[in-house]
């Protein structure tokens, strides 16, 4: 091997963090090898992310036809980059013709390069972290963690999985089959786990990298070519991410195209031309309901792994700890302007109010002193744009410019200004009070609201929370649930309303916890068994269909 | 407990067993604690089935609302059975009420009341083989271990499969992330493998236990309810399978409503409104293509696994063993009839011939060998009878007469009366020979012949035949691959073939193994990654989507 990366330097920089990777997704304990804090790294990325804007995005991959990009950061900034658009005709049979060598090294040798290429991305984080920041809107500090060492956890704990799997079906056999006083029947047995074929990476605008990186390592670490899309708005951390992919593939001596590039014109749609491609024969997706909705039903020639819209509930029934759970609460309304697919939206609320250590406090009393948590947690403007980032679209500002139509606004979004940025669209959340008795509330809280929007709803009881939080995840979808209770029978039905109904579940969070995050290796991110995403990140049925085992068997 | 069959007494009776299949899926060894001999049996199991004949089938299940089922044997009789016919607005809510505690009972409990499941039904073999033998039309002794040992232990493997999954998920975690000087944040977190809902297994009319136990058991053993929808003319070896199985649940202090029975009117194809039912969250499925497609593409609300049609090649471009192989191949033609989703159709030779250890063969000697061959074979009746079965049905039939008109026949079928059944249809392969190279010869070795016909399909040259393989695998699909090669460089060439386009591979079987059969534990039964099915037994994919990974997290 003449390849400047050999499988020898691989291991001996890789292998212990793969064993511990391995071992930490059976026994789900806290670990990350990916520093968390910026001073960790060797400078802040400004200068390298500065140096990127303004120019064509070089990637010299096949069949590049043009050049694309018209990136604006929320916080103001046009970022003026062009990337290589693509000849589908070129590109997908020079990534197709990579695929034999790849799979011809072996599950650990793949899991090997991935792991450097998920190092050269963690050196890199400061970077990713400024591209993360100016495409989704994040504040710094949140595409500092989430887009990077983060999201290079869950694609660590991807790749992990993908060859825990694969190692469970590579092997040769020796079979040798009794026939009483004749000669036994006798084969040798060998056992491939075969990519299937190119896979494609739909990326999302609000966390191109977190959301990204587990389809993308899955399916690379199981021998599939990877084209990645990126969303149109949020090109350059895949950008990034690409190239860094190309230029460790090449040194490990693979071709670079088993990672490439499609980014597309203005309005130009290219996801659903791709997805339906026959070489495309596994689809990664974050985004809209009705996208991901079409995926599935027409990328037939694909398995198709969608992370979709949903409603998050939390009841609040009753604490021990008010204080702690106002705070919490607050905080994860607050968390990049409520723009996650984990953020809560419903919080359902008895009418006659719940029991506390701080005394019994009216339903109109909890919303009220939630709405001061978030006011009081969001009074300071840099500890506000801090927590806040920027609104990542105008789709998102006008739905929460409606919300005060929808009922009475118990806390109403004030606008701030980034003194950085003051071209950046900043909002506090807001509130609404909604009685969940009255039908015509219903159209209001039984749809996702995807910004900083966030309901109290008034329920007669903590039977018809759960009855309504049922409802809610079996035709809406969740990603996730929370609850507040001191009650083991109320805990008891709203844990069996999260295994019936496949979701999961934060009880009493009122540290520094919070019911939107989840960490690799340990919490799963979505159930893939209600509406709001056909997969979890990241289980075994996550990576166990993206290869097949296929078996040779010949006569001893 | 108060259950006749407590778990002490199931982890007594079924521990070691398990702990061995555990270990079988992954040295992949042979093994089987099923005797596969009708003389290890207590006795012949005449009585038994015919005690069920001409009768009605007891259940005793919810919802049944008439009776229905007019099998008649492929030999001739009429089963005369009547099953209970099922009003699903009543049944699927009992079997979804069976649920929770089934789904409380954890892996390892539901795995031991399959194992017994699996005992009972092993113990009724004989019994089961005339139910067999009298819906598919298979011989006796095929029915007998196809249908009983081997069909029980794929069901076996498919336990195995579902609890080491699902161990891998049910566990707890203390997870305590460190936050520098201040207190690590902590999180006691519980994860559950919880089913998805109520199972759809929709049998097939060739072989209802061998395909329907590895659905029907990963499904259990996962936490769900399966509902049992035969083939209508293969009734009666799923009927004993889901009566015995009720009585094990029953016992061991479980619903018996978590596996019932959906027969049909003549007509009535409830498959396809039962498949699209919201309570229905899991499909497996043997049979046609378009039914097969049908669901894949309807059934969205549900995790589909289907077994479908396919074309299988073989590929003889050269031999160390002409005599050998040519008694393999007539044994693989003639097993059954042809009527296996397994049996070889296509056979490509090289129009200048093979090289054989017996010297050169030109092409029209080797399909004339192959014709004296299977003659040779089927010479004695009584040994005939023993291989081919009966024909399952009249589409078979017509099928196999209108062969001589694809092409030049070089076998032709024979028809044979069985003195035990002489209504019986008895058929003898026919081979027919086709140009590759001739366009119009295309539409006859390209799409299935379900039944005894095969073609021998002249081809160019050793690089033509794998071209040809490609092309039929991932356009057509292909439950098994078989090749004679004595070159490394052809082998090789083919080996490529079925890793790029997922076929399982046999090669140069001369023996007493044959490319049609597979054995649990060890070989994958297709590879769910062409079209003729988009599951393999057995494997990790087959099991993991079937539940899901729900935690429930707390502040420690």
């Amino acid at each position: 091997m003449t390849a400047e990366l050999s499988i020898d330097t691989l291991a001996a920089d890789h292998t212990a963090t793969l064993d511990k990777a391995l071992e930490t997704i059976r026994t789900r304990a806290y670990w990350s090898p990916h520093a968390e804090h910026p001073k960790a790294y060797a400078d802040d990325g400004r200068a390298a992310f500065e140096a990127l804007r303004e120019k064509r995005f070089e990637l010299d991959q096949p069949g590049t036809d043009g050049w694309a990009g018209s990136e604006v950061s929320p916080y103001g900034p046009r970022l003026g980059i062009e990337y290589p658009h693509a000849d589908p005709d070129v590109l997908l049979p020079a990534m197709r013709a990579a695929m034999p060598a790849w799979r011809a090294a072996g599950p650990r040798h793949r899991a090997l390069v991935c792991l450097e290429i998920l190092k050269r991305i963690n050196a890199r984080t400061p970077e990713l972290a400024h591209a993360v920041m100016h495409t989704s809107g994040q504040a710094f500090m949140m595409a500092f963690q989430a887009g990077g060492p983060h999201a290079q956890d869950r694609g660590l704990e991807a790749v992990a999985y993908a060859l825990a799997a694969q190692e469970e079906v590579e092997r040769t056999a020796e079979w040798s089959k009794p026939q009483g006083k004749r000669e036994p029947l006798e084969l040798t047995k060998e056992f491939t786990a075969a990519p299937r074929g190119i896979a494609l990476l739909i990326g999302c605008n609000t966390f191109p990298t977190w959301n990204g990186y587990p389809g993308l390592f899955a399916s690379l670490a199981t021998g599939n070519p990877v084209l990645v899309k990126p969303h149109p708005r949020a090109v350059l951390p895949l950008a990034l991410t690409v190239r860094i992919a190309r230029e460790v593939l090449g040194a490990a001596g693979f071709s670079p195209d088993l990672v490439a590039l499609a980014a597309e014109r203005d309005g130009e749609g290219i996801a659903k031309s791709l997805a339906l491609r026959p070489e495309i024969r596994l689809i990664d997706y974050t985004g809209s309901s009705a996208f991901g909705d079409w995926l599935e039903a027409n990328a037939r020639q694909a398995q198709v792994y969608t992370e979709k819209a949903g409603v998050n509930t939390v009841i609040i029934h009753s604490t021990g700890d008010y204080r702690g759970m106002l705070g919490n609460l607050a905080f994860s309304l607050s968390l990049y302007s409520g723009q996650m697919c984990t953020t809560p939206q419903n919080l359902l609320i008895p009418r006659d109010g719940i029991d506390t250590d701080a005394g019994h406090k009216s339903y109109d009393e909890v919303v009220a002193d939630l709405a001061t948590a978030v006011d009081k947690l969001l009074g300071d403007d840099a500890r506000a744009h801090a927590l806040l980032g920027a609104i990542v679209n105008p789709g998102v500002r006008e739905r929460l410019e409606s919300a005060p139509r929808l009922g009475e606004v118990a806390l109403a979004s004030r606008s701030l200004t980034n003194p950085d940025f003051p071209e950046a669209t900043v909002r506090t959340p807001a509130i609404v009070k909604l009685d969940g008795a009255k039908p015509d509330a219903e159209a209001a809280y039984f749809s996702e609201c995807f910004g900083p929007v966030s309901f109290a709803v008034a329920v007669d009881s903590a039977e018809a929370a759960v009855e309504l939080l049922r409802r809610t995840v079996r035709e809406k979808g969740a990603m996730t649930v929370g609850a507040y209770t001191t009650s083991a029978e109320v805990e008891r039905l709203i844990q069996d309303a999260c295994l019936d109904e496949l979701a999961q579940l934060s009880l009493n969070l009122t540290g520094g916890v919070y019911v939107n995050q989840t960490a690799a290796f340990s919490d799963y991110h979505g159930s893939g068994g209600n509406p709001a995403a056909n997969a979890a990140l990241c289980d075994a049925a996550f990576v166990a269909g993206r290869f097949r085992p296929v078996e040779v068997r010949r006569q001893a």
